[in-house]
């Protein structure tokens, strides 16, 4: 097999890239991108070698311990349970948040052979009795998994942390109540909020 | 800038791919591609630093002349031109085509400031000339600096070759009548055929 080949091949590992895109992204790199095509190979060998998860909050990091739970300034009284890093990261660009994370890498899925031990949940438990938070947040996907795993997290929890707490669930900033779905008002209307 | 931030940054020279979607390929990597990743990361490298244009057809290749060229049993007498490494691949994949190749890496493009010499011309009139072939089939995209493309090589080579021919514009197979275009319609009908 030729190095191009090779590549267009081993491009296809990518989520959503199929072998036409693989061909247009090995052709683009090759005719027009050679120097940002060598930093992405550096940068891939570099991630996939040194990145690993927190010892304390199960994040993606390249070091043992990783940026959010070595900043001492952050929020101690706040735990926050996400299931991806991807979370981690889309509540972190929102902005607001300011405690502490933990990431499941996972969620209870019984079918799957997910079981509590592949989410750390030993872990977690460490981590709430060294934290000692006064909340837990659960921010596990509105999924039959994800409320699973909440549920099971909070039962878990139970009587070492004061508060613990759901995310809202609701109609989406920008979204129309016309075309939201029936789970989603539900739970927009039994979440509802007193105001004024 | 972590590790991660890196990697997400370098996937986002690859054509098509934004922030959201990097993220997306750096995490799945990450949490359950990682020797895939590695096998990526050395494809890349390999190709980057290994892959040139043939010296003869200007086809990618990481040898001095390809393997299209080297290919002793393919027909002599035929000799096609194509604007990209691509559209060699997508006339091999087809099948039927048993003749070399020689590839512009380009148009003719006056405004892009892409002239003769960018695209190789004295290499084509060399491989001409050692080729000898008995045709020449100018295989440029139906646009307009692709049809400019392929008159300025008809010239070029004019009175060297018994025949210069251009491939068949017209419906494609599996395609309507009622949804082509008008020019591509015209192309149909200019090019019509004695059949029977």
């Amino acid at each position: 097999m030729s190095a191009i080949e090779t590549l267009i091949d081993a491009l296809q590992v990518l989520p959503g890239v199929g072998p036409k895109t693989a061909q247009r992204m090995a052709l683009h790199l090759l005719l027009r991108e050679r120097d940002a095509g060598v930093a992405l190979s550096d940068a891939l060998r570099t991630a996939m070698e040194d990145v690993a998860f927190c010892r304390l909050c199960r994040n993606l990091t390249e070091h043992e311990i990783c940026s959010v739970c070595r900043d001492t300034r952050r929020d101690q009284k706040l735990l926050c349970v996400v299931e991806s890093p991807s979370d981690v990261i889309a509540i972190e660009q929102a902005g607001g948040y300011q405690g502490y994370y933990f990431v499941l890498n996972g969620r209870l899925s019984p079918l799957d052979g997910v079981g509590p031990e592949a989410l750390g949940m030993d872990q977690l438990v460490d981590r709430v009795n060294q934290l000692n938070p006064e909340e837990l947040i659960l921010a596990t996907n509105p999924t039959v998994e994800g409320e699973a795993t909440a549920h099971y997290v909070s039962q878990l929890v139970a009587g070492r942390i004061a508060r613990i707490s759901r995310i809202a669930h609701g109609v989406p900033l920008g979204g129309e109540i016309e075309y939201t779905d029936g789970g989603t008002l539900a739970h927009a209307f039994q979440g509802r909020r007193d105001i004024g």
